[in-house]
């Protein structure tokens, strides 16, 4: 039993400066939460109950599937890392510290190849396989912004699991039980949220999908198909555009285009020139890019903006990418900013990527690498031929569906989960084989499966709030009831109690509010900023015997007799 | 049900080969943790659960103590630990780190600061008070020699509380309410401890208890009354003797003794100079040494070493403390070394502290301050005055109790738990102030309360292995019982799967060897090994509808019928 008079706990009647998106307020203000620095946060007691209801819901869920639960350490040292190159890949990120006798360690991130390395110590045949193995653990990156609070810490709460098979077989069905058991864990947490493809390049994997809870103030945004149900996070969207009969295109022909460095004015004047009818869309921009410190051109429609993070995630193997700046300009004398085409682009040296956009017989309007000049009817495999596609273009709600054509709605959300076919990458560096039936020594090939943990408890927040506060589902809610003692009587409080008491030994955890000096509407508000899904008011209707039950959810409201209110609770509680 | 067919586990046949202590052979041998780094282990499944289990123990006493939990990140900002100068005097144990923007961060050693703060950031009232707070966490100290697998370790779980009081009183109620709570819990977790006296000189606070887990090969020393059961680390070790009437004692006198610069030699001559009857506890030994940069002088009987440990506690506010290097008396020319008396010390402005044996009144033969001479009958107060007083000597078994003379055992132990009154030194360093009911400012007194978690799991595997393996209480095995299919038939292996399933029906938690490929001789090692309290074979007996049921501890075995096994083991495990 809780009694709100010794809880440590102090609700904010207003929301903290800092915080932006709404479950931040709500965890600040209802006291789950506080900060300590950027992107690192203490939890207070119900914040601890909340977080630890959500490990429970993990971990038994996790148990189920056979999935048996190990624990690392945080302070890794280097060596491992070394040898998969993530000490340097994973950048300034990482948080990195020297012992007292100067030996490198890193506070972990993510932990495959502690993982690899557990298991390379204690297997070494086929029989051993499969396995899954997981742990719920205190996770540090040095996020370059950490925000919305607990959603992007730099100190977080995470379940990574790993699974590990002698074949592609057993990987994919390894994959396929954690993927029933992420379905199984979000909806029994009582989550909204969507299996979303993802794109698996950066940790070297084929088959990967994200768990996305949709939230407006979501950093991740992801399409979805409103016919076929096809959804994929924007860097995962694949545009499908066929090869186009060009013989029928008119020659390539320079124009006079002068004063037009930007889509917008070259448009304009096109127009002008020929009458009206060209939209940004026949145009084709070739964004120079710097990709590990190699100049790229991208060509995307010019309609569209490239959109880095989607393709940094295409081009696998880039750790750093950017557009040019004025100095990468300048080491490229003969580039014409503003009037670049792909014509030439073969004697530059520079590698052409192409947007699946511009597609192989497509005619557009370009630069002509003249100041002043652009070209029509330029056409690709005629004109100019990129080294390759790549997935570039920014992804727009109405773009085709590649399973059905169908437009796509596009929406935000909160990443919660991630599973992920890493296969060989890891085993490999770390040498974890095992011998196969035939005696043979075999690579093993591996799957890594996330959950935010901390992040769980802001994003279900984010789906159950409402205005006047938080609004737990019953399974993870500090308490199942919030019984408020309104008035000044002795009696309701001994009532409240005594009502706690009753729940108590029904197994239905309580709050009671026993505050003498709150008066009954400090603690109403209170108990509905805090979200706990049923409310019991102990107050006046007690002169009849009764007291009210209230639905934090619905605002439902109605009076039982005190006698029957425990199997009253426990009914809605189901 | 645990399977061992599938549960990601290997024992090792031989101890792991850095292994000295008994737990950490059988915690490796078992598969229960593994070594990452010197002081830095993960765990495998079965050291997970024994260690889950531990925690819940201790959080299920200190809920019913009333305390509450709250949780902090490891990565602290350094600014607290700058107030309270812990950044500078935690010295090398410190693990220190900047952030990608070069702020500067500590991995948590321990919480004071912080916990300081929160109450800080919520309370303002003496009615707010007391309260008690505790979390279970993860703490990083840099140790300069971890040892002894998990028991000193640099990554490791402490449950940390604190209280928060408005005066002494409220203090002191809140300290023995955490001692008792901590006694409940050692008792749960089936420990022999003792409770004794300990120095709070370097905490700044007052009052101080440890909890010892009694161990040969424990760290710690203590000394334990078995007349009256006075107990003290020997850092808290208390000397009294009384003052001596000198009035007698001859006048002092300066001797000859030539190469005499040791005890040993100089005894020898004064036995050959007086006729004998002369031993090392009639001389006076001054032992120079550094205290943080200053030189001072320590005054202990001849046949006893200063305990650099016990005196440092004793010296409060001395971080760095050691014996004189040639260096050291190098700069030093007056001090004539061997021959040191504390005659002339005041005209060097060295400090003398005297060990209480150094009682008032007593003579002693000690150096003269020329070389290869000596003085007897050198009276402290007649002819030298130590300028304090301070513990200082090595402890001896048979050193007389301070309670009641009699003489004292020493023992050796492991420290599971420290209970300790703070006072105001964080709370004022802080500011953590509360209005008291005068609505005058008073500044917060607390306490600081810690049991090592992960240490307690080798604590407990010292106390209760034997020499065939672990040996866990019931509430804390990763099983309480563990099933053994000894034979090849499917039917034994049937019949113990359907025995675990009856088992965990009753909520008794099982493992089961279903293993095919082991043989029962390889079974019943691992079995004993692992430790789990109850097994039962389930082999040749079975033919007769009987299964064996073995009792770890004790070794006892009894057949009993199938059908009433569950019966028979829940009545075992009561």
């Amino acid at each position: 039993m809780l009694k709100m008079s010794t809880l440590f706990l102090r609700t904010l009647r207003d929301d903290p400066a800092d915080a932006e998106v709404a479950s931040h307020k709500l965890l600040i203000r209802a006291g789950y939460v506080r900060r300590i620095a950027a992107g690192i946060y203490s939890w207070l007691p119900l914040g601890v109950i909340t977080l630890r209801n959500i490990e429970r819901v993990i971990r038994e869920e996790m148990d189920i599937a056979g999935f048996q639960e190990v624990h690392f350490p945080s302070l890794l040292p280097r060596d491992a890392y070394e040898t998969t190159n993530r000490w340097d890949e994973y950048g300034p990120a990482l948080f990195r510290l020297q012992d007292r006798k100067g030996g490198d360690y890193l506070l972990g991130p993510t932990h495959e190849e502690m993982f690899t390395l557990m298991v390379k110590g204690e297997y070494s045949s086929y029989k051993d396989l499969p396995l899954s193995i997981y742990q719920i653990q205190t996770k540090f990156r040095d996020e370059a912004r950490p925000r919305s609070g607990i959603i992007r810490g730099r100190e977080f709460v995470m379940k990574d699991s790993y699974s590990f098979d002698i074949d592609d077989e057993g990987l994919e069905i390894s994959y396929q039980s954690h993927r029933q058991a992420y379905v199984r864990t979000f909806d029994r947490l009582g989550m909204k949220y969507n299996i979303v493809k993802a794109v698996s390049g950066a940790m070297g994997g084929s088959k990967s999908e994200e768990f996305l809870a949709p939230c407006p103030t979501g950093e991740d945004t992801y399409v979805l198909c409103p016919s076929c149900g096809f959804a994929a996070n924007v860097e995962a969207m694949v545009t499908k555009v066929p090869a186009q009969d060009f013989s029928k295109v008119a020659a390539f022909e320079e124009l006079d285009t002068p004063n037009t460095p930007t889509i917008d004015s070259l448009v304009a004047v096109l127009n002008e020139k020929f009458g009206g009818g060209f939209t940004g869309a026949d145009t084709l921009k070739n964004v120079m890019m710097m990709a590990d410190g190699k100049a790229i051109s991208v060509l995307v429609p010019g309609d569209r903006e490239v959109d880095v993070k989607r393709l940094q995630e295409n081009l696998s193997g880039v750790h750093e990418l950017r557009v040019f700046e004025d100095a990468d300009f300048a080491k490229f004398p003969s580039l014409v900013k503003g009037y670049i085409g792909p014509q030439d682009a073969k004697k530059s040296g520079i590698t052409v990527y192409a947007d699946p956009r511009i597609a192989p017989g497509t005619a557009w309007v370009t630069g002509a690498n003249k100041k002043d000049r652009h070209a029509r009817n330029v056409v690709n495999g005629r004109d100019f031929t990129p080294d390759s596609y790549v997935e570039a273009a920014e992804v727009r709600a109405g773009d085709a569906c590649p399973e059905c054509s169908t437009a796509v709605i596009i929406d935000r959300a909160i990443e919660i989960g991630h599973i992920f076919q890493l296969g060989r990458k890891y085993a490999k560096a770390l040498d974890l084989t095992v011998l196969d039936s035939n005696g043979k020594s075999q690579v093993v090939t591996m799957g890594s499966y996330g959950i935010g943990v901390s992040r769980a408890v802001a994003a279900i927040a984010e789906q159950t709030h409402d205005e006047i506060g938080l609004n737990w589902p019953v399974e993870l809610a500090p308490a199942k009831v919030h019984i408020v003692a309104a008035g000044k009587d002795d009696l309701l409080f001994d009532t409240a109690i005594e009502l706690a008491t009753k729940l108590e030994a029904q197994s239905i955890t309580t709050m009671v509010d026993d505050r003498r000096d709150a008066s009954p509407g400090v603690k109403f508000k209170d108990a509905e900023l805090i979200g706990n899904p049923v409310i019991v008011v102990v107050g006046k209707a007690l002169a009849e015997g009764n007291v009210e039950i209230r639905v934090r959810k619905t605002g439902d409201k109605k009076e039982v007799p005190l006698t029957s209110a425990v199997s009253a609770i426990a009914e809605l509680l189901k």
